[in-house]
């Protein structure tokens, strides 16, 4: 594999075993999708990584880190990919309290974005996960390092007919997928989860709530199952492949629906793939 | 800092990036107690790591890291320290997916072993943590790498008064310390919390219930404040330290009790610090 990391501005392969995000998954990370060498969601991604900091009191010095990301867009080759940022804690001696250890960046660039006409077109069919998602209000929402549930919850599947899987927490209500946020329109509302309890607050989540400007009603809510089920449109979403519509969860089939389509076309505009611009690409 | 780390049979002091323990903390740990080069509960260490690997579905080859420990237990030069053995998923593409990665292990040597008389013979003053311990039933009792509970909890004080730190539950009931576990003496039984929502196994615990042979009724059993508050003992307890007895939480104030010093007198014999050793050893 072609070295694609850099820890501050050095291209390295390795990280000091002292890392505190390999002992205790002492970070965050950001995983952002480049376009025309540019971050689509700079200014969300930060946010969140900055809120994520604060939580952890991360003392992240932030001028140098926008200067590393900017070093490294000009440095890759091509202008597509995708950038992630890990932040973790940095260097610690053994032991849980943080004591003065200074934040360490880590920047990876994965030059191929997936592009598959089919799931955005058509859909995906989503996998029911049978591990939950446990109650930590002290740490929902973030993107953070410990991600052994969303690990687990990947394992339930290996069959390709399945592109995401749907976790649910122990109350049974619906509240994202491993890799992505959920969103349902069910009476003419969109609605995706509230996540003050568990979940990670995607980008493109934030975006199409408070960004996108779509012109429907909105509500952060429970989703079950029953309404999941009674929704006219369900999709999933992230700022790496943007929203893949569901066409089916356990027995029950759906339509990319109106919502989905203005919203894949909304996002079409800043960078992403649309079913029509990928069908456009195909026939030519 | 001298190496004191190993991955496989090399010294080393980096790893690479694409390791899973860094980017989701897909991966699990044990800190042994080293006396006289050998692991003091090496059978309860490894029991509890074959567990957490079976979970989380790690195919690891058990003789090969029994060699790796063997080789690294006769190059290091003294006799006692603290053997740190983490166990990753090993390197994978980005994505929680695990696919076929081979696992990874990383172990460290820690020469020193604090010892502290106090702490052992008038106890310690716990810190009551604000941070709560999620139920998550999928992932308790394993000494995984998702740390970040403890992490947030640890943060709390910074005063040296508090040695530890007391966790709860959502429910309030008292669970372990941030880096150790929890029992209480109340009506004449032994009395340590159930891990099967939350907290670590840990090995100094299993010991006590099961191979420690103390003449006491034992109860697993939640612990509210109230149950504390009226225990007539309460220690900590870890494989690292032995046993701490509590002299402290909140505004209330114990005493180290029979049961507290018949099993630090029963760790002397293993190679652990007594009260009473200590005390001599000053003497002299």
């Amino acid at each position: 594999m072609p070295i694609n990391t850099w820890i501050d501005y050095q291209l390295q392969t390795h990280l000091p075993i002292t890392d505190r995000g390999l002992a205790y998954g002492d970070g965050l990370f950001e995983t952002m999708r480049v376009h025309q060498k540019k971050i689509i969601f700079q200014d969300l991604h930060w946010e969140r990584l900055k809120q994520g900091c604060s939580t952890l009191k991360f003392n992240v010095k932030w001028d140098h880190l926008a200067k590393q990301q900017h070093h490294i867009l000009n440095q890759i080759q091509v202008t597509e990919g995708i950038l992630k940022l890990i932040v973790t804690r940095g260097s610690g001696r053994r032991g849980y309290d943080p004591h003065d250890a200074t934040p360490r960046a880590i920047w990876q660039f994965f030059p191929e974005v997936k592009r598959d006409i089919e799931k955005l077109t058509q859909g995906i069919v989503l996998f029911p996960c049978k591990t939950r998602l446990a109650h930590q209000p002290s740490l929902a929402g973030m993107k953070h390092l410990n991600r052994l549930e969303q690990v687990l919850a990947r394992q339930e599947w290996r069959d390709p007919m399945y592109t995401e899987g749907l976790m649910r927490d122990f109350n049974g209500h619906c509240i994202e997928g491993t890799m992505s946020n959920l969103f349902i329109v069910h009476h003419d509302t969109l609605i995706t989860p509230d996540l003050k309890q568990c979940g990670v607050a995607g980008i493109m989540r934030e975006w199409i709530l408070n960004h996108s400007k779509i012109n429907i009603k909105q509500s952060i809510h429970i989703i079950s199952e029953q309404t999941l089920s009674a929704a006219s449109e369900i999709f999933m979403c992230n700022s790496i492949m943007g929203i893949w519509p569901v066409k089916q969860y356990k027995k029950n089939q759906y339509k990319p629906g109106l919502i989905t389509r203005q919203l894949q076309k909304k996002l079409a505009t800043l960078g992403y793939d649309s079913p029509q611009r990928l069908s456009t690409e195909i026939d030519q």
